[in-house]
This record gives C-alpha cells, structure tokens and sequence, in this order.
C-alpha cells in the first residue's frame, strides 16, 4: 500500500507535441501484460541521459551511452521492455539489445544507432529477444501522442501502480509543458536505482544545457532516494526535448531557463518521491535533512547511513521511537572529527538530542506522536558548517521481505 | 532458530586460572534477569582491547579507552550490563559509568582506573545506576572460577542463545587453555557490532603482543561479520591473559608464539561466526569469499556489498536463486575500473557467472539445491591480483523485522 500516492489522473497527463507512445504485450515475463513501450521522437528533438555507475550496467545501459554518443544521427525512438534486465548476460545481451534496436530501426526507417534500449526486471536471464522483436509491429500500431498513463503503466515491474506527472509552466516566450514517467520499486539507490524515469518537454532546449539540467534534476531527485542502498545494473533517466512549443531555452542567464530548470527539478522531485511512496513494502515516507556540515558529501553520508540503516527503518516502520539508532547511524557514518557534542537531531518538531545526548525536555510521547505520521522528517544538525542535503527513503516492513522473497515466483 | 548453533555444554567450558566471574539480577529493564556481570582478573593479569570506531560510542567505551592508557595500575575487573547501552547519555553518561567503577572499587579495594566498564541494551536512555550499584555486593559475593555458562547468559540481549568455548593448545612449554563468551544479535557490523566479546587465558602474555594479537583476531573475526551493517556504539572485544599457567609468551617467533595466535584467533573466529548463526531472524549462514583482487580493502568492499543487500539476503532467504543480485552488488562496491567480463561466480560447488556472464552451462535446478542449504558459501574471483577476503552474514528474513520493530516492547 503505498504512502499518500494517488493514481494519476489520465485527464491531468498532458500530450507533449512531439512525443509519440506505442506500447504492446511481449508476454516477456508473464502473458497479458504491458510490457514494451515505444517512445517516437519528433526530428529536432535533444535527448539527455544519466546512467547507472554500477560497473556491471546491463546491456541496453551501454547501448543507449554508445548511441548518445554519437553525434552523426539524432534520437529518434526509445524501446523499454520489462520483465527481463538483459544484465550480467554478457556478450550474448550485447547482440540481443542491438538487435532490438536494429529491428525497430528497420522498420521505422531509421539508423539502428538512432534508437535507445532500455531493460528492467530480473539480472542474469537471456533477454527473450523473439518475443521482443514479434511485439514491435503492435507496438508502433499503438503509437499515439495521448497515451501517458498506459506509458507509465508499461513500465512497472514491482510498482503496485503507475507513476505520471504533468507539469506546466508560464514563461515570458510562452507556456512549458513537461510529463514524466517512472518506475522503481526495490533495488533504489542514488546512482541511481532499478528505475526507469522519462521526462519530456515540448520546449527547445539546447543539447549542452539540456545534459547540464539533466545531470543537476537527477541529483536533486532519483539521485537522493533510497529504498534498500542497492544501485541497480539498469537505472536510466531520459530527459527529452521535442522544440515543437515556441519556446526556446538557449542561455543560462535567461528567466525562461530559470523557470524551466525549476519547473524541471520539481517535477523530477515529484516522480522520484512517487517511487518511494511505493518503495518494496513501505509504510512511511522518510525525510532525512541533514545540516550543518562541513561539505555536501559529508552531509550526504550521514543521511545515507540512517537511510540504510535497517535498525532505524524497522524502528520506523513500528512507530517506535528507538531514536537512539539515530545517533549511532550518525556516530558510524565515517566523519571521523565529529564532535558530537554539537550534534542536534529532531524528529518533527521535536527536540529529541540536543549537544549530541537526550534533550532534558524530550518526552518520549511525543516521540511517539511524531512516529505515528505517515510523513516523518528527521532533521540532523552537525554543528561543523553550513552545507546540507536532504534524502528521502521509506520504511523495512514485513511486506519488503516478502516481495523480495518472492520476486521470481 | 539460530543456524547449526548447538548450547555450549557447561562441561566443555573450561575455567580459566585468574578469572573468577559474578553474576547479579538488577532488574535493569526486567525483573529476574541476570544483568551484571563481573569479571574479577588476578594480579598480573595483562588486558587488551578493541572498540567501536562509532563517534557515537557510550560512555562506558570512553571510560575503558582511559583507563586501558594509564599504566599506574593493572586492570584488575570488569563490569558489564546489559538492558542498557549508556550511549547517546551525554555528560551525566559519562558520571553514571564512572559512579559504577567508583562503587566497585571501593567495594573491591581497587582503585577506579582499574575498573573496566561495558553496557548493552538501548540507546538514548539514562543508566539505572541505583539499580546497578545496589546490585553489586551480591554479583562480588558470588564470585566464582567455575560459571562461564552463566557469565555467558549474563550478557544476552536479542541473542536466544548464551555464546561461549573453550579451546586448549598444546605448546612446547606447556598446555594453554583459552574460554571465551560473546553476545550480539543485532546491530552487528565490522567496526564492530552490538557486540561484547571476552576471552581469557592462562597463558603470560606481555602487553605490547597481547595488544598486537587482539587487534590481529578481531579482523579476522568480529571484525569480519555483518548482520544488517549497522555498527554499534557499544562494540568491545577484550582479551585477558591471566599469566597463571607456565607459558610465558613473550616473542612473535616462537612456536609457543604461533600456536597461541592460532588458538586465538580460531577462537575468535568461533565466537563471532556463532552471532552470525543467532543473527537476528538468521536463518542461513552465509561465507562470503572474495578472491582476485587488487588488495584486500577492495575484496572486502565487494564481500561486504553482497553481505549488505537486502536483496541478496531476503533471496538467501526465500532460497532463490536470484543471482544477478549478487552480480548487482558487485558491480557497484566502489571498483572504479573493474572489468566485468573477467568475474567469475560460485554458489557452493556451482559455476553461476562465467567471466561477468551467467555461466552457459549453469542450470537453475543446481543453484537451486544449493540454496535451500543452511550454510551457503558464496566464491568470487574479481580477476585482477592475488588478495583476497572473507566475510561471513545471514540471511534477512520476516523474523529480523519483528525482533527489531518490537525490540522496546
């Protein structure tokens, strides 16, 4: 049951010109499913991409950077198949993802390196690349501008539902409009997660701004949650621009920029929040702000380590306030001159450890009170500077150990 | 149901010549619990010790690491409760851990920095310290050589089982005996864990290599085991020499020397995988090896990466062989230039991941079968040099969390 995550109102997707969405039932994993998603691209739409660092990526993860790389062709169609990663499959995965690609190419009447794949499901399984290569006649049948919300659902493994997101903003040049997709589930990580996100705009942006905002959107975003600190073989996150609306984003200095880079981030925001409202078993969603520190990393690894920790996600997850697991999650998390006699923490509103002991006038109801809201804040203060950074995760209930038990079955 | 972990046999858990242990009920945070532990050290008695790298860590490890530098006067007791870590306690902490080496000097005719004091239990709450004080005439009268198995009892927390073993070496110069008893269950991670470990021998072994061997078997051992990562406040392994047999170990190259090493760390190994067997909610044990790395910080990021997942853990638990998880985890440990395509995997016996492929020849049904074992060793070679790294886990089960959402209650 996911965290206060509303189905997506299919009225509320906005089209973006430009943008066209073909999807088809493979059978890839189980029959009468979504599971393929064609994404067409107008001619003159930019296209940016951040990627897994898990050194071992899946297949499709170094097709799409070889095809971003060159620059001979643009971007034409994006293929996501789920039901299979196509990862840890060696040369074999390599030749059945570029066989995707050349299929589709072929018959879209486009360069085979003009197409990006993308994979999601279980590692260390042949791609069924026949039942793949028999789907994308319906598929590009389907294709269609008004289909976000079978997009999004396409796209799910172990998400219990779909995630969409529209967004539209009012420039100086003109109205932006932004619809994303995402999928996440478990195995959610920064860099990045087993997660899939596509964003597209109809404004013009171009390729050198577009991969800076694409890289600054995923840190503040897909790159700051956390399900279960495992960094997945096949995340990708797509930012594309189809240039069909009349504003065109060209300068760093401008305020349409400002206004797009916002609106952008937000939305990122908004869908990476989606996938841990509906992380593998949550219960609660988590914010972890951590301030005070000397530097961005250090905030971040104090962050990380509550957010890992399974000892604070049981604790939530059984309103307990055992906050104590807190501070040794702080005391571990590799600050080696910390002095935690500055450190403050507060859950809430509430002052639970003040100069890095019990607050005097911390009462364990309300703790309690705090613990029992679905949305918690926890706020770290380290006492060594001014940098910070926020980090969002959610619960470890019984129900993320049943899924992950009984992923394959 | 911890795994393969059979009750010590009182019989087998021999005295140790110099060490008389004490054990009270001082209704910390139950009633008709021993909770105080005394461990009383003749004279001439070396100790030596090693502690959390948490900032966090309790008052109780602050006061060991001072009185364990001054060199005024041997270290002539320890005392240990459970219920209650006095970590996160602040200043009024660090006077309640000093009050209880002050009562039982002067009940002992010691002076304070002779006094070496442990606690477990929760963190972020005040020390009874009345309750403990008015609980020592009685653990000093019951004193005695012979109630290791008691000792052992005295320090559980979420264990299910008392830990302790004996081990006796036959040297050149004479018949040494080592025992010793250890608690964890959770919060158990390198660096070290919610972990009390104590081993005592007869042997003389002066201070510069007792001090020396401690540090060498705590990474071999408790050093070496991951139950959910988390790295306690509270973690302490002690090694007492009471000097009382004839052995005198005083130089790294004598044989005496080297069986006594490998004695005690075999020992250590012992006691440490035996909290991985009652890990919380354990039911499998799990050898991590990690061969053919560069050095052995790499292999052991790779081994603890597999041995942190949840995924990899609930998989060992659901016994699934869902192995790309493994892959996953290697693939992001941090091995910056690591060649995927030179990895090799082995589940037990089984050849799973052929250079950074799955293995053609691997059929599901043999990972299969090695997986519904209860004790499952898990072989990687990164391929790039000669060191290597064992780590050992369990796996993460509906049971761990139960025990730590209910762990206050």
């Amino acid at each position: 049951m996911p965290v206060n995550l509303a189905l997506p109102m299919k009225g509320d997707l906005k089209p973006i010109h430009g943008v066209r969405l073909g999807i088809a039932e493979a059978g890839i994993k189980r029959p009468n499913r979504k599971d393929i998603l064609l994404i067409e691209l107008a001619l003159g739409s930019t296209v940016s991409g951040v990627f897994t660092k898990n050194r071992f990526c899946a297949a499709p993860v170094q097709v799409c950077r070889e095809h971003l790389a060159q620059k001979n062709d643009p971007i034409r169609t994006l293929i996501v198949n789920t039901g299979n990663a196509n990862a840890g499959t060696g040369e074999e995965g390599m030749r059945r993802a570029r066989a995707s690609c050349d299929a589709l190419a072929q018959q879209m009447n486009l360069k085979p390196h003009q197409i990006l794949p993308f994979s999601t499901g279980v590692i260390l399984e042949p791609l069924p690349i026949d039942k793949i290569l028999a789907a994308l006649p319906s598929a590009i049948r389907n294709l269609k501008e008004d289909d976000w919300y079978s997009a999004a659902e396409a796209i799910m493994t172990t998400d219990t539902q779909p995630k969409a997101a529209s967004l539209q903003i009012n420039t100086p040049e003109g109205l932006i409009t932004l619809t994303g997709i995402c999928k996440g589930a478990g195995m959610i990580h920064p860099n990045m997660a087993t997660m899939l996100g596509f964003i597209a705009t109809d404004a013009a942006v171009n390729q050198t701004l577009l991969s800076q905002l694409t890289q600054e959107a995923a840190d503040l975003s897909f790159n700051s949650i956390t399900i279960d600190g495992d960094t997945s073989t096949n995340d990708s996150f797509i930012v594309i621009a189809t240039g069909q609306s009349s504003v065109r984003i060209e300068s760093q200095t401008s305020p349409t920029f400002l206004a797009f880079k916002e609106g952008l981030i937000q939305l990122s925001i908004l869908l990476a929040q989606m996938i841990v409202r509906d992380g593998e078993g949550a219960t609660k969603l988590i914010t972890i702000e951590v301030g005070g520190g000397k530097n961005t990393d250090e905030c971040e690894r104090v962050a990380k380590a509550i957010a890992h920790s399974p000892l604070v996600k049981t604790a939530f997850f059984a309103s307990d306030p055992n906050l104590g697991r807190i501070l040794a999650a702080i005391g571990y998390a590799g600050i080696d001159d910390l002095d935690v006699s500055r450190v403050q923490m507060y859950l809430g509103d509430v002052w639970v450890a003040k100069d890095g002991g019990r607050n005097p006038n911390y009462q364990e109801a309300d703790g309690q009170r705090v613990m029992k809201e679905s949305e918690i804040t926890v706020k770290i203060n380290l006492g060594r500077g001014d940098a910070s950074r926020t980090i969002w995760t959610c619960d470890l209930s019984h129900e993320y150990v049943s899924i992950n038990a009984d992923y394959r079955s």
